[in-house]
């Protein structure tokens, strides 16, 4: 089961007040290259896999999209969520991404913000994704990029006048406790090769990697953002569902 | 064109006392990872891009592969080849890979160790190992990692008690000029990103990647390796000819 740090009290008032939850999509750095990623959405049937507020659940209606279903196992961002849609067309659910069943081939897009590294067994929820969406269909989500996820402490060095991220554990997957927001975060750590691979073995065609980091505009309007592009922070990826996963082949 | 920096007297010398120079694809320590990676070899016929001494030419053939043709730019390292091949099907050539003309079609496996972080137009490099490539054809290289090509110093720091390797500059590709046995050795920093979207534009499907570090026995027998564990050195992909090269369609 996940840790559900989103429904700690002293997270959530603290994560409530992040840009990203105050301005929604806008106010998320990363969200211009990941909106850059999706297909048109005109008509499209989505699966919102940890939609927290529902921000891009309400986005995509506003682009057109079909029935948006979005689960997340934060009651508390679920019930603000709720508070802020009005729209009979998105449908929230409360659900641990880890136990969730989802209706087979129902979906033409699956998308997840920074959700996944909080999942222990990803290799069931790549395989359940794969199975819910058409054939052809879209799989496209940001996690937290594994130079990223992988130190024992996370932090930052001078080295020779260059500021530098610390990086080690790197191959050593598994789970990391973070102070982020709050103390004791959970996640876990996945080598990138091993996404990728998942990702492969459960039938998806990746279509495109970014390991993102701010811009020179980004960078002009927040000079502290800078260092981000030291490592890349934050993985984004699209794929589409390609065939039988070959993982369930006989 | 491409640095050459193996027919540097000084660095050539170091270079043929390292383990891998003298005893082989055996003295390579990722080796068994990326001859794991390789298809049956018996009667393919095999290009092997930067191809140094001539191990893997020599070790296919004895696998029972087809005709191998195998380039490098130094000619200090092919005139030791030629001295340890007795082999009419294995041509060695003289090339800069950044230059380097390729046959269409007529290769069933490419084959590239640690090669191609010296290649500044790897998107040229790419496109002509598709087009040498039969259909189904197959792309198996090893490359120095990002995470180890990026930083401006290469270097170790100990942070929490934590050996940790010292990353910066991620983002920003291009030259990175190192001392690696001689001084001024110019490599070229790509992230994975580029690399793999660079793989999928020209054509190819990726069907594995390995972020190669050491295994327990490797770190039992050679403890200081126990390091290379805090971040991958290297970087091992398996791909194969898909279709035509999206970038090259009209």
């Amino acid at each position: 089961m996940t840790q559900n740090i989103y429904d700690n009290p002293e997270f959530f008032q603290v994560y409530s007040q992040m840009r990203r939850s105050v301005q929604g999509l806008e106010g998320a750095a990363e969200w211009p290259a990941l909106r850059a990623l999706l297909p048109e959405l005109q008509g499209k049937r989505i699966l919102d896999l940890g939609c927290g507020f529902g921000w891009f659940a309400r986005w995509a209606r506003e682009q057109g999209s079909g029935p948006v279903q979005a689960i997340d196992i934060s009651e508390k961002m679920l019930g603000r969520a709720k508070e802020m849609t009005a729209d009979a067309q998105i449908v929230y659910e409360r659900a641990d991404l880890e136990e969730v069943e989802l209706p087979a081939a129902a979906f033409d897009l699956v998308f997840s913000s920074l959700a996944l590294h909080y999942i222990e067994n990803l290799q069931r929820l790549l395989a359940l994704v794969h199975a819910a969406l058409i054939p052809g269909g879209w799989f496209v989500f940001s996690v937290e990029h594994p130079v990223y996820t992988a130190p024992r402490r996370q932090g930052w060095v001078e080295y020779e006048g260059q500021q530098s991220w610390v990086l080690n554990s790197y191959l050593a997957e598994g789970m990391r406790c973070t102070d982020w927001l709050a103390k004791g975060v959970i996640k876990q750590h996945r080598t990138l090769a091993t996404m990728f691979n998942l990702l492969l073995r459960c039938g998806f065609a990746v279509t495109h990697v970014e390991e993102w980091g701010p811009g020179e505009e980004q960078i002009a309007a927040t000079p502290e953002m800078g260092r981000e592009r030291e490592r890349p922070m934050l993985l984004l990826v699209a794929a589409r569902r390609a065939s039988i996963p070959s993982a369930l082949q006989p």
